[in-house]
């Protein structure tokens, strides 16, 4: 293997003066960085995909019986990686003299101590949660952005930076089809947050502000924000935040019935329950529709019909209580490039506000959470500030966005350089293809477990999550929520993959999230075998 | 010069399957990313530091007599950078078909297209706002984090990237000799937040909590924050994030006569005030004393104690109102790690937290502002969430820190990464010299204002900031105030160097920051140069 991998050179201690920004050095050091990173993505599968944690708690299990093809791999690299590991490592102050760039990266550190506690999202049998994609036009997006490292606040403090944002955000929104109105022509347009609850806690904020200065500063304690019980934490924390009253964030009960979807008429009884009693709707996070939480796993039905009907009256809802209405397709939101993807957001012109992560399944490295909005003055004026020492003529003269105003901090990166990079250098249909590609990819999964009489679906796969588990013994849920959970437990450690859970209807169950850019059939093959071969270790029978 | 500046090559269409991840397309790609940014670092003192807006904007003045020289550096990229001027440049929607790198980066768009868009903020003639400090270090952690890609929410997530953070925050805080309380061994710690917007929003939110629960829900409207009318916008919009009443967040005045810090007793007069009128003071911003932020160009003043006696005067008020004291040291907090200036946060073991951004003057590439509290469980009960789809073993054992409870958003980069690069590769005691030099400079600078008559120091300089103008003519403030912003202009039009402003007593100000990475004694001589050519040509005099 090229590079750092294995090759302990002596340490050569500098004590040269300081030369923070030398451009050669710069470049002898970057170089032996990008062979370093090259590297790990060449031996990435030779990692046990969650951090030896795990894998090393297991230690007397019979279940790890792959450990030491694992660990070979890691070349007098085992580390026990209990919580509290690097303290044991590493020195308990700072170093007073520099140390080799090599000896930080192969021998003394990053490769001994820091990757062997690292979960590597990047592996091809990560399975976990959601997708985190890295790619290489992500990759130089922000080795660009890293290099530039200029601060984006106002337009003034780079220019190239605000307008290839306001740019980029107008290519992605007319890819997924978003009404005009989202476009930054008219009152709308585009910002990247740094994640999902960034952009939740944007616009409910604006939302929040635009109640108050009807209703008066004083009816905070009356502000209701919708949900349903399957939308993400970050909704409940971003009333946190705002000072909603806890008890006025009205989590709305789904039903597996209904897939786990918000039904309209309950949305309407609540919001009809809480005006009877002097409240104020004012907030609709509309996850349940297309919805890329975390927790909703489930989206609205295998059916064009049941995905698109309650957009359109959720909407309907909101539009007759003037309520905002925001749209959380963090995951989602990717395939809906596709056209026929595309249905899955129709009604979003009921919408006041958008949002995907390029993050999640869009190749655009962590992080680049994409907020689309129709009125980007309510934003500003929830969010700007206007000191003296900020002011300059383009600002003052209104000729310019300045993202600070559209968001929770002053500083910005430029973020928008890594989501052109990955549009530029990639294109429209081969982006188009990648998704498709991992959503046949979960789709051949979805087949095998079908296969499988000891496993069930738990419920339809729509996009690239498939949602399964081992069916209750006896009908047992009791029993095979513990089956499960120790089926998870058992396969997370044998370190080849690594996948994660949730519970709905009183179920544990098992999530397989298909994602990361190098995986490919033969892992999908892997990871039923692995679950296959623990599910019969944990069952005592010989399989399927 | 090497690599990709002035290389125009056919372009070279790609039509072959998307390999987003292939380990030596990276490498490939990535090494000509290195030398692309290595070339920038080579030629940027060849770029206008302000973006050409500013500077062609002035094509009919006589101040711009040195626009030709910096023109000629461009090689045919001459853009009009007004307001709008990418959208003239690029397409309108997203390109259907990949490009090359090759064509990406010089051909058709960075260079040509982009660059001239950007304000270099690592130009060493760049002295406007504060430093926003990139080192081969603090680019080489973004790249390593960049290309892991983790998503450290969880300690689980990725162990390294949780203790790495402890580890790192509590070496800096050891550096900075801030009080055990605020180390990781009981019941405080260390975070890295994105900015110190987010830092003083999340501690105003534990704060506001903290209260709420004290005096009940519905006491929002009683609570009161303070600050000076020094202290950072972020302070003013962290209360209307946190839905603090405009009317009770008190901005306390200060005087120039006590150098613009604000005075013990104002502070205690001003709560009295609130208390008695039935309201609850709550929380203090303490930028006054050791302020970084963009608005405070101003310390405590030239003697060690009228720097450090307000600290703990402050404190005491803040202890006997039990209010949550904040001390923010965005800026100046780097300074403290030498020890000449480590008195001007004495007191701070009255604060209950502390934030400094390493991203302004400690060499970690942007974004990395760093924030420690005494007591975590104040942080962890007003942002913590617990859905099922994230629990985990070690997180419901209390075992182990899990960063997304000290933090807005949910999914965090491995930021510790930069930090503890920059502290390996550099050490302590370089560190320690790179900012004394820094602000040697910044002293040279002050005392060449000091020698022309026409100019003068309005403020005495305490770390690397000058603040200075020219004077009033005949005493006429209008005129003067004019005369500084024509000067501002007309320097920042030459695109020779970069320098912002802000008003103090009705009094418009130059602020010279000095804070580049490659910023020399040479540096600050020309940037005095240019300032005196224009003030020359502004006066119609023939200089000092």
């Amino acid at each position: 293997m090229n590079g750092y991998f294995g090759n302990f050179d002596e340490p050569k201690e500098s004590k040269s003066d300081l030369k923070p920004m030398d451009a050669e050095q710069l470049r002898e050091h970057a170089h032996k960085m990008v062979d370093f990173i090259a590297d790990y993505y060449k031996s990435i599968e030779s990692f046990p995909v969650l951090s030896q944690v795990e894998f090393l708690d297991c230690g007397s299990r019979g279940a790890c019986s792959h450990r030491n093809l694992y660990l070979e791999s890691f070349n007098n690299c085992i580390v026990n990686v209990s919580p509290g590991y690097l303290n044991k490592l590493l020195p308990d102050s700072a170093p007073v003299h520099p140390e080799s760039l090599q000896n930080v990266l192969a021998g003394k550190y990053v490769q001994t101590k820091i990757l062997p506690g690292v979960t590597h999202w990047q592996s091809p049998e990560y399975f976990a949660y959601f997708p985190s994609n890295s790619s290489t036009a992500g990759f130089l997006g922000e080795m660009l952005s890293a290099g530039l490292n200029i601060v984006g606040f106002s337009w003034v403090t780079s220019p190239a930076a605000t307008e290839l944002e306001v740019i980029v955000l107008d290519w992605l929104a007319k890819m997924l089809k978003l009404p005009s109105d989202f476009l930054s022509q008219g009152q709308g347009g585009g910002v990247i947050q740094g994640t999902a609850s960034e952009a939740v806690l944007v616009v409910l904020l604006a939302a929040r502000d635009n109640f108050l200065r009807r209703f008066g500063k004083n009816s905070l304690p009356k502000l209701v924000a919708y949900a349903s019980d399957q939308a993400h934490a970050s909704m409940q924390k971003a009333c946190q935040i705002a000072g909603i009253h806890p008890e006025n964030c009205r989590v709305l009960r789904t039903e597996s019935s209904n897939n786990y979807s918000l039904s309209p008429s309950i949305l309407r009884e609540a919001i009809a329950k809480d005006v009877e009693a002097g409240l104020i709707p004012c907030f609709l996070s509309a996850t349940i529709v297309i919805n890329g939480s975390l927790a909703c796993y489930l989206q609205v039905g295998t059916t064009s019909s049941t995905a698109v009907d309650p957009l359109f009256e959720l909407g309907k809802i909101t539009k007759d209580n003037e309520m905002w209405h925001h749209v959380d397709a963090a995951y989602a939101g990717s395939a809906c490039i596709c056209p026929e993807y595309r249905h899955y957001i129709d009604g979003v012109e009921e919408a006041d506000s958008f949002n995907m992560n390029a993050h999640k399944w869009f190749l655009t490295n962590f992080d680049c959470s994409v907020l689309w909005v129709k009125d980007r003055n309510a934003l500003i004026q929830s969010l700007s500030t206007n000191p003296e020492y900020l002011k300059n003529k383009a600002s003052q003269g209104n000729m310019v966005v300045d993202y600070k105003d559209w968001q929770i901090p002053l500083g910005r990166r430029f973020r928008s350089l890594k989501l052109w990079m990955v549009l530029r250098l990639y294109g429209v249909e081969n982006l188009q293809s990648y998704i498709r590609n991992h959503i046949k990819l979960a789709k051949h999964f979805e087949e095998l477990v079908g296969l499988d009489q000891r496993f069930e679906i738990v419920a339809p796969r729509t996009f690239a999550l498939v949602c399964f588990r081992l069916r209750a013994p006896q009908n047992d849920e009791d029993c095979g929520n513990k089956l499960n959970k120790n089926l998870l437990e058992a396969v997370n450690a044998t370190g080849k993959i690594f996948i994660s859970h949730t519970v709905l209807s009183g179920k544990y169950i098992l999530r397989f999230a298909v994602g990361a850019p190098l995986t490919e059939e033969r892992h999908i093959e892997t990871a039923w075998k692995v679950l296959q071969e623990e599910a019969t270790a944990l069952l005592g029978g010989t399989g399927a």
